[in-house]
């Protein structure tokens, strides 16, 4: 019999960041690891995801989830190896889809938990392309995005797990593909590897008048997960009874201030002349097509029709770290932590 | 046979305003009336529409409809009598729904017009509770808005044509109506005479709390037609999954400048947070709920079941200064010129 592991090291919220957070706004606790009771498993982290909500969670201001308490274990989505099970529904040695936060080990009695088939690709996956992010672009893009053959769909965040999967999706299903990412080195991989029609570098100082150009007919879907001046670049493109899916608003997340001009009259105005619809969801609510989300998507990535970008690193000691990166665009594609080897 | 009339008095665009309209910016023409050539039939004006929307065709900014040229009659939806008809479909003495503008006579081809049931109501209501306002918030109250019972809808501009009947359609429909209109007089005549549960002065310094005490569970469906103040006190009280048709942002129509703070950013937060859909409309859109608008709400005003009310200035020469006073809320009810009398 493996020795158990008897302790836990874990990220806990120390303080709210005003603005961009730092490290000192995390810090690293060591505990026993528990035992798990009747029903319950003791789950060991492999991969750890990082992605901009947890900017959310970080803040007290209401949102449409719980905040992490002060002292509290950082929130997150997870890929874990279960080392004990006192539960029929898992035995040990299953890889599993979990939201246990950044820390090594945890105790769980099930609930959420989904088993990951190794056949499926890297288990790693299960937190990006065909994880959260991924279901975030596919469900955002098909309930309503709803792109038509012949359309434009541009996406920022190009690179990253949901713009990616956004763009490739879309360009599949006939469209023209517009992509925006920060800097040269992602915006040549968005063209080259994942097959955007054109990607505009958003740091460029002329980034309107690149837009404009990269979408001579206009924008018919903007899937919206930056903010900032991209959108407020977009915005006047859109084209009559266009559609904006809302995931997420990343350039607006550490912001403490809003000085003018205002936008808000800009954008009315776009979405009245136009008959835009812009729609906020969050992944969850369209977790009723995870099962065709796997189906579909999970095909495409084992056909080598969808490729995906993880940007991974060694240790839960460089989660904070990278994190911050992340906000930042620094990562370039999925962000995961290894937390501890696969086997 | 009755002596037919030489002279037509028109209303142009003598200028594009810059900000608010001034009387200024129309001029009055007289001009020789047409002869109506075959096909054609020759209209005289009886009342003329007078809407927010107005204001966009004065400016030469890309909108969804053209722009009116200086030197262009005005544009406008009317109430006519047929005087002369060399077209089958119409004969002399019938009323018309037509869209000839702010002037006493035009040749039209017959092509949009619509005849007028007397029997429905005042002619008049064919520019209002029975017309393009009418269809405006039925369309959008039930293609974008969908109210459910128990839930609560918010509309500004609540005496206005508009307003008015997106909150008695609510009412009717079993939700909590919340009006939002400028002064006590607009409000108390909401609350009494259209039935709002509460009518909210935003003229009042503390309109975000008197707002959220209208609406103690939050709005569900806010009906946009201002804009301005009113939707930045809006927005933090929408509910989850809640909806927002947008037909008009009024109080932006005669901005010139956008100063800060830039509340696009707490309205993208809130769209995200709370899965907010957010709609644009024009009325043309829902061109086919026509048959089942008229049949609906004409039958809710026969029965009395809605009320309206009409703000009748008397002479095309007093247009353009109703026009500049409904832009500034000083119109109670739907504004209409009598351009000639009925009969």
């Amino acid at each position: 019999m493996k020795t158990l592991p008897t302790l836990n090291r874990r990220v806990v919220l120390a303080s709210r960041p005003v603005g961009a957070p730092t490290v000192s706004d995390f810090s690293f606790e060591e505990a026993p690891v528990a035992e798990p009771g009747p029903g319950e498993l003791l789950l060991r982290t492999i991969y750890l995801s990082l992605d901009p909500y947890m900017r959310g969670r970080m803040s007290a201001a209401k949102s449409y989830a719980a905040s992490v308490e002060i002292g509290g274990v950082m929130v997150g989505g997870t890929v874990s190896e279960v080392v004990v099970s006192h539960n029929d529904g898992f035995a040990a040695g299953d890889i599993v889809e979990s939201y246990v936060g950044w820390q090594e080990y945890a105790i769980s009695d099930g609930t959420g938990l989904v088993k990951i088939d190794r056949t499926r690709g890297p288990i790693s996956t299960a937190l990006g392309v065909l994880g959260m992010p991924g279901l975030t672009a596919y469900s955002g893009l098909r309930e309503i995005g709803k792109p038509k053959a012949g359309e434009t769909v541009a996406v920022a965040a190009a690179t990253g797990p949901v713009g990616s999967l956004v763009g490739q999706l879309a360009k599949q299903q006939g469209c023209r593909t517009v992509g925006i990412a920060g800097g040269a080195e992602k915006c040549a991989y968005a063209e080259r590897e994942l097959g955007f029609d054109v990607c505009v570098d958003h740091r460029a100082p002329d980034l309107r008048a690149r837009l404009k150009a990269a979408a001579p007919n206009g924008i018919d879907v903007y899937f919206e997960n930056v903010g900032g001046a991209v959108l407020e670049a977009v915005v006047p493109l859109m084209n009559p009874f266009s559609r904006m899916p809302v995931c997420g608003i990343i350039a607006w997340y550490n912001a403490t201030s809003f000085e003018g001009p205002d936008h808000l009259p800009m954008m009315m105005r776009a979405i009245l002349s136009n008959r835009i619809t812009v729609r906020g969801f969050i992944v969850s609510d369209f977790a009723a097509l995870r099962a065709d989300f796997h189906k579909d998507v999970g095909r495409l990535v084992r056909e080598g029709r969808v490729v995906y970008r993880e940007d991974i690193v060694e240790g839960l000691e460089r989660a904070p770290e990278a994190f911050i990166g992340l906000l930042e665009g620094r990562n370039f594609g999925k962000m995961v932590v290894r937390v501890s080897p696969e086997n």
